[in-house]
């Protein structure tokens, strides 16, 4: 079944898998007229990269981003876009050994049940290598957000229960720079430093953390649609569509379940230039699945990362029982949550570019585009 | 922009306001052959009612749904299947006083940005009332996925802060029965009896309770697909497409951000009967987005009903500053997890439906159902 | 599969029997704003009505709109549009002496073999009574075109051999007053009248007609979308989606296959304004699958009505020889192409209000509807 | 807006422009476990090559697929197939000089007009290179419907006024042999040799001829979903989609409008091993839109290729009159027509295979796929 595709008006198509010759992407979609450059995406590309240091895994995939077609001149033409990451840096070896067994937390099992053949390589499809292609997009779509003035920044909100102290959310680009300043995109230095040390104690152990990303962002009122594309609902589903998530919550989130209505509901102010504004945002940045023009904020959950060093009990392929044992020398982040940050910020621009694009067609009466 | 339907193969597409004629619902997509009648759907419906005791709104809707195609001798003909239910005790007298305002907590300022115009009486389009059309097109799914097996079944897990002892997830039929002799779709009577206590104080201080809803579904391997099409990113879509939904978290959930891999992963065994299974479940029932064939478990954070008693600081249409105060006679569910209960169950069964007609595509070599 | 769905933005899912309780539409994305009534849903569905005289069957549907949705206070919402159109003047008794017989021309062999179920009472969800639904839809279509100053217009163009003197294509208004003054759409009364003396004699003879019409379009440049999305391939698939078409061919259609580049190429000038323009339109109003501002010019070969009350060779379903054989006192069209003028104007319709919403969003720079 | 992708379950999204880096296809939704290699492609690929004698563009375009994704030990595994085809033998340079002329009968003035950008090297998107992308995914389809012993084959049926001795369509293996035999893709010899002739004179004249294809399938009653997704208008759509088709008709086609109901209908027999089919075919193989299991026959008509080396009238991007004049050494099909015959035929491959995966979730009692 067709499913690998996200979005209806900015419609992204991905491909590949870990070991084969290339990842990648078509957007399908995209409005004419964009500047874009294969460096605007080499850029977010470098933020999603490993093998920067000891707290992400070092592998070293150094992408870059070949763009195939849609540009003319600098500027998008309203044609696909198709985005072509080669794979480097892939050694098939270590996988020979673990072939035949079924990887606790991995999707080996799955796949073989529902396909009935499996591309064992470095996970194959399932592997988290398919990020990179949804990080390409994203910047794509961030260019066409830029221009409308919308901006999202997402960072490490909890690892390993060490939970940040709540940022300010006003200013995005400075919330930006500290994230990415930080080598675990932890924009609490202190947090940071404690979590750090808490990453190089659990490698020591061969096991890994989990952890909580959030997200913020700053956009119009109007954006999604009621019903099945609420705002909420589509980042909902963008976000459990990435690898190892356990769980998403926007605004108040689960606490809400602990609140009581006169304390939850948002009241409504006006301010000085006459724009109706909440005075709270327990909401979260969504009425009825429609963006009011406060901070849309949400968190992701994250599992802790399945590949570990240590034996776990399985099963082989044909049935006996077995010990599955990873190689040593295999590399493997310590918390998947780290370098799903930029992944998050692309998931959420690509929502994002669909709903704005998708507000566009709402009113009967506007000039539509033609004379 | 069309984003009033779900499901690719098995779709629904539903229509309706809250105080017009009627809503319904057109399924598109449902397999041939499919024993149906309207008393399936009507039961399904009267789970959802309101009216029936202190803990939901005493508005007495009556559901009766009208199938008005789609169905021969009794039995589905793979045409669209339309189902009508027409508004009853509709009085939108009250909403008159109220029309001029933006109302906290509900959808009439982003819905009147977007779209300039806005059915006010009873939340129009942005009432939960439409989710009765979903629960009449989860009937339906219901009915397919019976043949082959699939159960699921919501329930209450917590109220006011008031969490109920897990129950045993193995027996489906069991849970309903004791899901639904419960006032407030809570399996578990001790909990429910200090739930019930709690609503009635503070239906007194004229506030709402937020919940927590769980769910659980028994289903083969192989459901769901890759990438954006996994199971657990359409159950989060589906989840957070409902009112007043704030989270979603599956298996593990939040908790497994706090965890450790050695701790989380699922190890696998074998049975005497040599079925491959997960020895535990924090996974929640899927791996890489499909069916494990252990029980997919999830859990949505519902936030306290909106609709409250007490005067609400505001804004009028106009811009000046106003105190929304509904009105004393006004018919509000104290807390609208409990009447989620059978609607998260509606939307489990939609997602699981297309998924398992999804899956009978991932094949090349089975028979294809022609001669 | 859900297939009974048309259009991406502006999107269309239909219902209903022949001789089930209702047939209807919901139109899912339909923008907010436009001015909408019952009365122009009508106006709609008396042109297509039977019973009108003796060149149309004389079964009497007398269809009225009931819109259920997406309507306040006369203006259109965003959300979908339900309309149910309740099925009067149903006789199933003649056909249950032929249901255990396939019926040469109609669908049953084929539903039967693909579905394992069949309503064969006036030909179940086969029958053209479906079109009622389409036409409604395209009732709603023209409201949102007429804003934008885009018209079409259908005309019987040729029945049994007789074809019309071509008509002057720069005035629509007049065009359509002069095809729908006439009992048989025919724009050309003395062709009309050597039609409807054919349509006399084959009727006597107890046989039907095949035809073709037309449809001309006036829009505005830009409509349509390259590859798949091509207005003609949009337009082709709508049109092949009508019950007994046959044919589709737009501009000089299969008379190119005759011609050479140089007669065909048109040229561009110039006019006064400053538009530039094709001399000549052979391409019939697009180029590249988007439209020119010339006239898109299109026409529909329709198959003779297959319901003849001749004796015909068949089958039984439990698989003997038979003599198919209609009852006398049935209604059947003589030639179904000249009630098809109002059903295939309303494809157009739906086509054209599709492309005019996905051009919305074809430039990046525009107002994209938000503050 | 999305619109380059075509199919619902066995979905590609094509991209790529004529002189940009590459094209390529990325095909979502083919089931798991069929056999493919880059062979398999290329050899459909070389069909549709031009450069192999004076009746085709002598462009060498030597296209080499490089299969990207979802391949495992010479099987699909369920993930997306993408190929790419890397684009040499592009020369730009001649397309300076009449970069600011409006190109008659090309697509620059409509895709200017629509995106406000034009790439003009070669025809950038809209050129036909892009259908090469659709003969390397309908490579993938017919290895699909070869499973299940579904064929097609497309064949010249007249050029330039010359039409051939219409073949037995009941052998497409001895059909499609002799069709490629042929250097211009025509079953009869002696038709084949006049139309040469033809050719030769028109090339020296400057100028360029218009055909007719036609397409024949073989494969089992059930395929084709009621009302929009019926068959053929699926496959209208399809042919539509195509660089310079001007028509589509199925079976009788057009001929049907001067046929009587007592002619065309086609009646059932019953044959020796109590299969059901029809006597005769008027119908083209499908009754409802769905296949009969007759043969399934369709005509396309292409106008004469646009390119033809004459001066012509047109005006600049500036708006002054100007001669159209392409260069001596261009190179052009003299009759597009004739290349299109693989890629008729590749789109009639991906319509069927679509419309088998779909059939495969008709009914709801048959097996779907999982334990």
């Amino acid at each position: 079944m067709a499913t690998n595709f996200f979005g209806q008006i900015f419609r992204i198509t991905t491909f590949g898998e870990s070991h084969g010759p290339a990842i990648g992407v078509v957007i399908d979609g995209c409005p004419a007229g964009l500047l874009l450059s294969e460096q605007d995406i080499n850029e977010q590309l470098a933020l999603r990269q490993p093998g920067k240091n000891e707290y992400t895994s070092p592998r070293t995939e150094g992408d870059t981003a070949e763009i195939l077609s849609g540009l003319f001149e600098g500027q998008t033409t309203g044609a696909p876009i198709a985005i072509l990451i080669r794979n480097k840096d892939a050694d098939s070896s270590q996988y020979e050994s673990i072939k035949d067994l079924y990887r606790p937390g991995h999707a080996n099992f799955t796949y073989l049940e529902k396909y009935g053949i499996f591309d064992y390589r470095g996970g194959g499809r399932s592997s988290a290598r398919e990020t990179a292609a949804r990080v390409a997009a994203g910047a794509v779509a961030k260019k066409l957000l830029e221009q409308h003035n919308i901006e999202c920044s997402a960072f490490v909100a909890e690892i390993g229960g060490i939970a940040i102290t709540p940022p300010d959310l006003s200013h995005l680009r400075a919330l930006r720079e500290k994230t990415y300043s930080s080598p675990i995109f932890c924009p609490d230095p202190k947090a940071a430093e404690k979590i750090m040390e808490k990453i190089r104690t659990v490698k020591e152990e061969k096991d890994s953390l989990g952890g909580i990303l959030a997200c913020v962002v700053h956009a119009p009122v109007g954006l999604g649609d009621p019903i099945y594309g609420k705002l909420e609902a589509l980042l909902a589903g963008a976000m459990l569509s990435l690898p190892a998530t356990k769980g998403f919550e926007i605004g108040s989130g689960f606490q809400a379940a602990r609140m009581r209505g006169s304390e939850h509901n948002d009241g409504f102010e006006i301010d000085a230039q006459g724009h109706v504004h909440t005075a709270t945002n327990f909401s979260g940045g969504t009425l009825g699945g429609i963006s009011t023009g406060s901070p849309i904020f949400f968190r992701v959950a994250f599992k802790p990362t399945s590949s570990i060093k240590r034996p776990q009990q399985t099963v082989s392929l044909s049935g006996e029982k077995a010990v599955f044992q990873l190689s040593e020398s295999g590399r493997h982040d310590p918390c998947v949550a780290i370098r799903a940050v930029p992944i998050v910020e692309a998931m959420t621009a690509l929502v994002l570019a669909d709903a704005l694009l998708m507000n566009r067609v709402s009113k009967a009466r506007e000039n539509f585009g033609h004379r």
